[in-house]
């Protein structure tokens, strides 16, 4: 895709951005605290599709803002994601070995290091983004707000507690989609306005198209990764396929059938692409990453 | 004392706000995040000494502000110790079965909702601070950032980080003081500065005394616990005593022996006196709080 070099300049700007922001592991060596370092590190570090990152900083320069003012946020929104998945992973949670190709940090490290590391990652996410020298303090305080919002009880976390108490129950479609929408969507659509605030921008209309897309997007995502769970590869994927059926978690696939779930995820993209269309600046990065989403095959 | 009314009036008034800040249980009973909710006010609202909102808001008041300002810092820093706790009574870090009297809350509800309710209310103590009505948006922003760093890989969650590696090792009290200016006394100071940045003072001198005597009292605070830990009565601590020793922790009186441990606490307690005689407002109720914090029996 024509947005590829982008992006991936956009991957190396964030990976750079969160290496400096993240506490190197020989600063106090006589606080004993350097296995919390190592863990935030190798939490955070080691990769991952950066989709939200890319998402605030795409978002940034489609309403004409300079997406290097995205930097912050984007590092915020992948801090808050990288805590989530370490907590998901724990033993009393999920209980997953492996994440993206590696040993969850529970197993690499302990279950009290993974604890305390997703909740210092937590922390410095907000910190990050008070202390952006590049963004009004108006700016900082909408995307903190935003951002606590949209990762806490009435977003993300309250998603994640849905998910728990559906396990082994019967959901219908419009259940699974409002788990989704709190568990992934809410921090997807932070990505989109965390970026569209980096910009300035403040005309309503548009904050709302760009809400639309990431809406659609942040469920298409699910469908995808749902789908993958049943037809993707474990190398390819860097964890066990078939995870999410072996645990009886209602998926897409599990109660549309699979055919019916690719057409909820293409109608999904449309949906994507039309909000789009409101967009008055440069979108087909935008354009391309919808189309990453639903054609990509980790 | 001559300010435990005021004290209990300013415990009434943050019970309030966090009661109508925490969400409502019954507000999405189809979302099913409802024992989410339920886990967030048991842990919150079951009491406790509240020392860091009633901190808060006699350092506002010691500064010449109107302690009413300090509620939404009052209720974050509250909301940040109680999370703290939640994850802290894990299994995998301190694994309490007693809190406050009660059931810790991955007994009273599971693991997975006790690591979800930790995560929810860290994130709604940095909403609370970035959307406080009666405050500047520098206020605002300064709390967010001194919360978060205060509470962080650099604060608190970096003291617990080497309170777990101690287990079991031979600290200096070098060391121990070291953990626990992390582990407790960022904390602490944080309530002072939030209370005194709610005043709206800037004075530096100012602040560095408020500082000081809040790096005194939290100190003084864990120095107190690990006596009471040894001379305490479980009914009236609402958690086991001997438990820090049974669990081969490090303490002051293990250290020092029980009288010097005393002294110690003396000295801690003349310390934070002391640094209030550099602030120009209303004092004895601070003075009174260190006091308390020496002779309290729970």
């Amino acid at each position: 895709m024509r947005s590829e070099a982008t992006f991936e300049r956009y991957r190396q700007r964030v990976q750079s951005a969160l290496d400096d922001y993240l506490p190197a592991v020989s600063t106090e060596p006589q606080l004993q605290s350097g296995r919390l370092y190592e863990a935030m590190r190798y939490s955070v570090l080691a990769g991952g599709k950066r989709l939200r990152p890319v998402l605030a900083m795409a978002t940034c320069k489609a309403l004409g803002g300079d997406p290097e003012n995205a930097v912050p946020a984007a590092c915020a929104l992948e801090l808050i994601h990288a805590y989530s998945l370490v907590h998901d992973d724990l033993p009393a949670m999920d209980n997953d070995d492996l994440r993206r190709g590696r040993p969850t940090c529970h197993i690499a490290f302990d279950e009290a290091t993974a604890i305390l590391c997703g909740d210092a990652l937590q922390a410095m996410a907000f910190e990050i983004l008070a202390d952006a020298p590049s963004l009004s303090a108006r700016q900082r305080l909408a995307m903190v707000k935003e951002l606590a919002r949209a990762s806490g009880h009435a977003g993300m976390v309250g998603g994640q507690a849905i998910d728990l108490d559906a396990v082994g129950k019967q959901l219908d479609i419009a259940a699974l989609e409002r788990m989704h929408r709190h568990k992934t969507g809410a921090l997807i659509e932070a990505a989109t306005l965390l970026g569209a605030m980096a910009a300035g921008s403040s005309n309503s209309a548009q904050l709302d198209s760009a809400r639309r897309y990431a809406a659609a997007l942040g469920l298409a995502f699910q469908v995808k990764d749902d789908i993958l769970d049943v037809e993707g590869e474990t190398h390819t994927l860097g964890k066990q396929r078939g995870a999410d059926a072996d645990r009886n978690k209602p998926t897409f696939p599990a109660l549309l059938g699979l055919d019916a779930a690719r057409q909820r995820l293409d109608n999904l993209h449309q949906e994507a692409c039309s909000a789009l269309k409101n967009l008055r600046g440069e979108t087909y990065p935008l354009q391309e990453l919808a189309d990453f989403v639903v054609h990509r095959k980790y």
